[in-house]
């Protein structure tokens, strides 16, 4: 029986790690550059931290972990003998594998409150696990890459997260992406103004669909949630929101005037909007989108949501936005924060597409030394000594094989020089390196080999 | 209530992250050095691939995962009434983390042995996680640093993964540290040697203590798991074992006359030391050691072990060997490898009780823009893009706080610099930089702040 692994996993071969941590490391830097620093969690937290915070449908599709030991000496024999699953979880299970990392996020900073400096940066890049039903691009392990700042509600949060998605797309050569914004605030003044407030959810689900459905579409949604004509009528400038985001921003301002919030959300996002015009993004784009209304139950204040190029079709590559109060949960209020998020995957997707991983990012070996004996080969093992403390990964075959196998390992493994020294290399104390490419083959001393293979 | 994490678990602070990322990355750099690439295999495998694996023992300390949904469903009445808490364990669980990187390896290998060439030099370098009793320096999910060839008997390898134990401690400034190196062959050949083939274990358990118990102790303990005294007495040159690698060898050699395996196994240990000693070590020392009898039940041929300097009081940080046949549980036959590991955790104390963390390695800001409200922001702001884009990470604080306040903040988070610009300073297009641990203050413009920050 050939072995395998559980549906929904993933085995990563040395390219596929090494365009993932090209991926990573570039989030990585610029998180650094940011002034944000790492933190990591435990993969598996006590089962009441994650339970009861992402729903019902959450508590489900957290993957449990079987107490060890005689674990159904604890389960009383009336409850055992109901058989019911959902009532002896808790009983023979106390730990669970983190679901996302918010949740060990706002856990961390409760728990190390005295020991954290705030405003606190934290980027964290680890695995997740989810028992979703596995499909094209859904997995049931995955990393999530987050950066949030909790302590401070200043808007130069905002403006230094959207700089952020523009620093890390224009350093892996991820040209156009568009930096959606919305504001919590206007959605709930629009709600406000038209006299909806209660109907906020189902409104924002049909205001998002305007891209798919239209004007009409989205307007004959509302009319059958029961929202009347004529709030419907004071919407219209919503549908016909055009021009620059100054201009826009000028309508939104106008058609919330008599809600105090709505008003709000309008100078939040005229500030930093204006903030980044002035800043200058590099190669992204940043757009105001009212339709955007991700994360409405935990975000309070700026929503965002990114978009790969046009010419790629492909959800969101990244989302966050603005809460009032993470850590409540846990018992400790008033901790205003913001935070974004980096879809690996799906960014790998992008690029893999666009064809933008540099060619040189896999750990490679530079130089394949053949071996020829077990004199040759110390040779050049006084050769690869030299080249690994200069930097450059080389490596002997490890047999006296013929060469044309030696030739094809090198091949296969995408090694770009080979290095052959036999009898009369030795003799003249010189190294024979081929290009595999070209076949162009040279002889050279030690330090000309090390400078061919260092540049 | 305080939050809490699960016994035996951790969180990782951004210093604590910094440091291990440090040994991470000096590792990582010298296994691409030494040409091996990295794979990523998923945090929980089937339970078939990982049970019966690691013994009885460990089949007790592997974590399992409840299954998802109503998962008693599938377990029969009769068994079920049996409340039997291992029988009833493969019926509610099929999936289990992963208890080390080696079984996941073989699975690997043999899962994909169609893409992959060999000789395949993988590392890997992920979580573990073990349900044992936690204590000190023993955690419950821990890092496994691994790096394994297969598919040669080339003792070459051997030479290699010397040389790289040697390269990682040297990269980190450890210097000192002892390869040991036995052969299993060896320990073999002396029991077969003395008559004592049958009583290798005991053998090797009570030759392992030497150290401890000395000549004597190790005798006596021999004597009682009847070894005979005669076997003790052709034992007697193991343990006057003096001088050079060479002589060393040469008293085995003859001990051994008599075994082919014992023999086989002093000429292995030749070449090996031979050829160490011809390409020189950069710090460690490398120590033959005949009471080294680690992972006797896989180990076949070279078995490593390597200690601290000895000032720091630690076992080993390190050890491996060389196997004959990984893959055969996964029915892949005739699989011979070498693999060698780095204890993360224990590396990690000994660096840190030495002192020889570099001060510079956790990500942190280099400097703190002070926050004087937001036309000074935005001037700092503009600073903080050009050094971001010029590598230098900064960051502005995000309040216009009271000063002593945000000093107290970049203090806090030991950031090194400050830099204030207020009104004269956009006057004169300057900024002031503060060195915050000698107080100096400096006036530059943006290019000099730069030329600054960067060096």
């Amino acid at each position: 029986m050939k072995p395998s692994i559980p549906k929904g996993t993933r085995d990563f071969n040395p390219v596929e790690v090494g365009r993932r941590n090209y991926i990573f490391d570039t989030i990585k830097k610029n998180f650094a550059l940011y002034g944000f620093q790492p933190i990591e969690t435990p993969s598996f937290e006590n089962s009441e931290t994650l339970m009861g915070k992402y729903g019902e449908e959450g508590d489900r599709l957290i993957f449990k972990l079987l107490n060890s030991g005689d674990f159904l000496s604890k389960v009383n024999d009336t409850l055992y003998s109901e058989k019911d699953s959902t009532k002896i979880t808790p009983k023979i299970s106390e730990k669970a594998l983190r679901y996302d990392l918010t949740v060990p996020f706002a856990r961390y900073v409760v728990q190390h409150r005295n020991e954290i400096t705030f405003p606190f940066k934290r980027y964290q890049i680890q695995p997740v696990w989810r028992a979703d039903r596995p499909q094209k691009g859904r997995f049931r392990e995955f990393y999530q890459c987050d950066a949030d700042v909790v302590g401070s509600k200043s808007l130069w949060q905002e403006v230094e997260f959207i700089q952020l998605y523009d620093a890390v797309f224009t350093d892996l050569g991820l040209k156009g992406v568009t930096i959606k914004i919305n504001n919590r605030k206007i959605l709930s003044g629009i709600a406000e103004t038209i006299g909806a407030e209660d109907k906020l959810i189902d409104f924002t689900v049909a205001l998002d669909k305007l891209d798919k459905i239209g004007e009409e579409g989205v307007k004959k949604e509302m009319r059958e949630k029961g929202i009347p004509e004529a709030a419907l009528e004071k919407l219209q400038p919503l549908f016909s929101l055009k021009g620059s985001a100054i201009e826009q921003l000028q309508s939104l301002r106008e058609l919330l005037i008599n809600s105090t919030m709505g008003t709000q959300g309008v100078e939040e996002l005229e500030f930093i909007s204006k903030t980044i015009e002035t800043l200058g993004l590099r190669t992204a784009s940043l757009q105001i989108d009212v339709t955007l209304a991700r994360g409405l139950n935990y975000y309070t204040g700026a929503i965002l949501e990114v978009s790969a190029p046009a010419e790629v079709k492909m959800g969101s590559i990244g989302g966050g936005g603005r809460y009032d109060d993470l850590t409540s949960i846990f018992g400790l209020k008033d901790m205003s924060g913001m935070g974004i998020s980096f879809g690996l995957d799906r960014i790998y997707l992008v690029l893999e597409e666009l064809n933008l991983f540099p060619e040189t990012i896999s750990e490679n070996s530079k130089a394949l030394f053949l071996n020829f004996g077990e004199q040759e080969s110390l040779y050049a093992m006084k050769a690869i000594k030299e080249l690994r403390v200069n930097g450059v990964a080389a490596e002997l075959y490890p047999d006296a094989a013929k060469m044309g196998k030696q030739m094809g390992y090198a091949d296969k493994r995408d090694i770009p020089f080979t290095v052959l020294a036999g009898e009369s290399e030795i003799e003249q104390q010189v190294f024979t390196l081929k290009n595999m490419k070209t076949g162009e083959q040279r002889s050279l001393d030690l330090t000309a080999l090390k400078n061919a293979l260092k540049s």
